[in-house]
């Protein structure tokens, strides 16, 4: 079997998330198993996540984070929660029941120093055959690129809110 | 009813019509109804249409084009086929049936002349409220640019069949 691909979607644009969600609905189509783990909370409300179970026993959702950002009150707390999620992605790799594996705004785990950097490239880099993964979220790292095989930056050239639309049902991203 | 967002996803990159493809996943997660309208054919096979159909009685695809480039053979019949599609998307923006209306590669048909930039910025302005439309494709014009409230540019910093890995299933772009 050949070597699955590694996908990262990366920059501070609208359509990482959204990208990810088209290639397990694909996935779905051909009958794949998917697992999408969440880093952040949020991306995905709880009712596309139903709607997603609900199409298809094929994928299952993972959501790790509370939501952490900079501002955090509680590092030690999310620091936690990451590495819990780290180590589910790390059993999930290995397990290798799935053909794709989604790792929803990982970067910002190696980013923020809540996992090793070394550790996650190994880990991907000894993915099972077969397998694809895709790794979104911003400021991916020079070597999560290198090691990479399809490589997009999502640049934000305009972004709704900046013009005063609300986010809007059906559309989040 | 508060204007939907004209979304245009443009660039060299991958992640444009799987952008696409995770809203229309998203809306019909919210019960609303989606209108994929493809210019160029290809991207998305009849598996993943019949797929997307058998989840969702929500979601209709029209495939508009047969596949033309800029070595296309018989241009007249390429540009026919492409302003039939047009008209399609303007008579499905008007029926005003649908929350989400997808016009995939759409921008080829400016960058090619097939249709009038002037008529497509005058349709998609005027489409009714709380319909949202998402244009992908490359070289999006400049106007088109400046009448959307959402803009990504997705940059290809690394592509798989740049280093030897042939394009796979359930991985397509």
């Amino acid at each position: 079997m050949t070597k699955g691909i590694l996908a990262v979607f990366t920059g501070n644009g609208k359509g990482k998330t959204t990208s990810a969600l088209g290639i397990a609905f694909r996935a779905l189509g051909h009958g794949h198993k998917v697992c999408v783990i969440q880093f952040i909370k949020g991306n995905w409300t709880s009712g596309e996540q139903l709607f997603a179970k609900n199409i298809s026993p094929l994928i299952e959702f993972h959501i790790m984070g509370k939501g952490f950002t900079w501002k955090s009150e509680n590092l030690a707390e999310d620091t936690a929660l990451a590495q819990k999620g780290w180590q589910l992605a790390v059993e999930t790799i290995e397990k290798n029941e799935h053909h794709l594996v989604i790792l929803d705004e990982l970067t910002y785990l190696i980013r923020y120093n809540m996992v090793s950097e070394d550790e996650v490239l190994r880990v991907l880099s000894r993915r099972p055959a077969g397998m694809h993964v895709v790794v979104t979220g911003r400021h991916a790292s020079e070597k999560l690129i290198d090691l990479a095989d399809l490589v997009t930056e999502m640049v934000e050239i305009k972004h709704p809110f900046a013009n005063g639309t609300a986010a809007q049902k059906g559309f989040e991203f």
